[in-house]
């Protein structure tokens, strides 16, 4: 059995040198995880894993921004699963990415990073598993980044999994995704501390675009009836924004939110990996080389749970019906409802737990689980 | 009777010094415009005059923009009504803005020029009209930011108008128009070119940070299913967005078009102008001084129909329905059905043709008008 790392905390797993969809290599590839839970494997290699999949900017500590769904007697119960949630290839928590060094000159990977799709973000986590002597998972669960690579998976590795948990994704980037998600790369890219992409060694880097990509990027993770609820047109305490002349420094009380969460972002990111994985965002494509969309859909065998978000801007819910009308085994279509918008998955934690609760019931056939890990529960869903 | 520009001519009409809403003041401001019908007034004053106010953007060349609902037997029927149309103060297309001379010195106002106010551009407007010797509009009718401007009227000057048509827009910004609006002028004052607005005499301007604030606000313009129905995931024509590595010059065929409307909208538009009417549309708030949104709303005796479009993400539908409940005067509310999204009021030809020729009659009792001008149109309206 594999030797995980101790709960909660940070582990990695050199998975060797990496070669991406679109023939770039990245060598000496790190894979940076979290579990909670005790690892089971029965005799045919089954295990009571449940792969949680973190969005863009999200990291590997999912108890903590997942902390009302994953735990003990949680709906994602840690005395029952072994719930594991690696960091994404690309990104800047522990998993190789722009900022870590290259293996030739320990100078950061920067430009020289190649792209990555979601595709190369499963395969990457399936080699994880597979180097931790993992072949089989229960079920793999995420939202929004982690929904797209949640429903590669099922395409992927089919066999590997035996539910899937979709949330405020869609099948493919749209345009008008694509169009946004540029727009944020464009905002990093155009800051002269880009350094076009090598600012590693010469700068703190292009912190002022990447609060900027932030912004944008709030304004579709948000609901605009929750902003508008929560700052209307209130000046910032202190400021005059109806002031004879714009000033920046005199703003409406939204704008110093969008400010902060822009800083708070700019503190605990790297914009080199912001940039790889919206350019992963980009490249988004359940139909590319499987004959379409929904004929890769259809092809879906993994029986897998569909959420949206009512009021999501970024994936409007109408992506996650499409998803629900062409999926080959669909287990169910839930709609949160809610004023936040996209990032309900993350923040409406009494509707994702019935929801989750409900996912792992159905995806055992909705009987007690007769799992022969030990383990008897209480069979207290709430649905 | 006021002597007006040449049909269809740019005109200009000097209002002396303005002092704006929030206590600045602009010397020597002239109002550009151009006409189109004949003018006629009646012995009380009353006029034949639709004003159409332009969106952000825009420019006083309406029968261009409109050129589908302004002209002889069109929905605006030049035979009938003089149509008027002036570009905003603070913009750039004949009007008095901040790349406008200073009187003082010669030079672009730039920064000197004060923050302008939905409410400041209906005032000069005003004043512009008054300069002519006309006290009386027949109705107002403008989208988006011309919608702001006309619901102001409605407030500011309810005696001087018969009518209004208010299109896709709301009581006053919402947390998230300020914020995404916010963006744009970010991207443009963090333009090395901006420098602080007074690049006038120093460079060609922020041109590309005007393009990148024209990139999001295009996707605020327009609905996200158009953009996906006419680019998806497709490449742009010769240039692969797949490559090993992100590549700017290889797009997406929406980056490319994205790009585009960057690049038409900095050939004839200038970045302070941009700023200054942005900021108008960030303090654009009906309720500020009046007692609040709904108290102003209901206050309104001017008889206003309410346009909204069902795909509108800058302005969402609720906005215009929140209108229509609190109207003081509702003469009607209409929804546009396009999958064009916030541009609709622009684009949707047919159905504008349909709802204003509505207008129109509504304005005038539904019945045959009897305006006193010795016009007598024959009754072809059709709703």
């Amino acid at each position: 059995m594999a030797i995980l790392s101790a709960e909660g905390a940070l582990g990695s797993v050199p998975i060797g040198d990496f070669h991406t969809e679109a023939g770039g290599v990245i060598d000496d590839v790190t894979i940076a995880y979290r579990r909670w839970g005790e690892l089971q494997v029965a005799a045919d290699g089954a295990t009571n894993i449940i792969l949680v999949e973190h969005a863009l900017t999200g990291d590997p500590d999912a108890a903590d921004w997942w902390g009302a769904l994953i735990g003990p007697g949680k709906a994602l119960d840690t005395e029952r699963w072994c719930v594991i949630c690696t960091n994404v290839i690309g990104g800047c928590n522990g998993s190789t990415g722009p900022a870590s060094p290259h293996p030739d000159d320990g100078k950061a990977w920067g430009s020289r990073f190649p792209a990555v799709s979601i595709r190369d973000q499963v395969h990457a986590e399936h080699r994880f598993l597979r180097e931790l002597g993992v072949g089989h998972v229960h079920a793999v669960i995420g939202g929004s980044m982690g929904g797209a690579r949640t429903l590669e998976w099922t395409l992927l590795y089919p066999g590997s999994l035996d539910a899937a948990c979709v949330i405020a994704v869609s099948a493919r980037a749209s345009a008008w995704q694509i169009g946004i998600q540029s727009a944020q790369i464009s905002a990093i890219t155009r800051d002269p501390d880009w350094h076009g992409g090598d600012y590693y060694d010469v700068c703190e880097g292009p912190v002022t675009g990447l609060a900027a990509a932030r912004r944008i990027a709030h304004l579709t993770y948000r609901g605009e009836m929750e902003l508008d609820e929560r700052f209307g047109t209130t000046p910032q305490q202190g400021e005059d924004p109806l002031g004879t002349h714009r000033r920046p420094d005199q703003r409406f009380a939204v704008d110093s939110y969008l400010d902060y969460q822009g800083l708070k972002l700019v503190q605990r990111f790297d914009a080199g990996a912001y940039v790889a994985l919206t350019e992963a965002l980009n490249r988004h494509d359940i139909g590319r080389c499987r004959g379409g969309l929904n004929k890769a859909l259809y092809s879906s065998k993994v029986p897998t749970m569909v959420i949206g978000v009512d009021t999501d801007i970024l994936y409007p819910y109408h992506q996650q019906e499409h998803l629900s009308r062409n999926l080959g085994n669909l287990l169910g279509m839930h709609k949160l409802v809610s004023p936040v918008g996209h990032d309900a998955f993350l923040t409406e934690d009494r509707q994702m737990d019935r929801l989750l609760r409900r996912f792992i019931s159905l995806a055992n056939d909705g009987a007690e689980p007769t799992d022969g890990f030990g383990h008897d529960p209480e069979g207290e869903w709430i649905i």
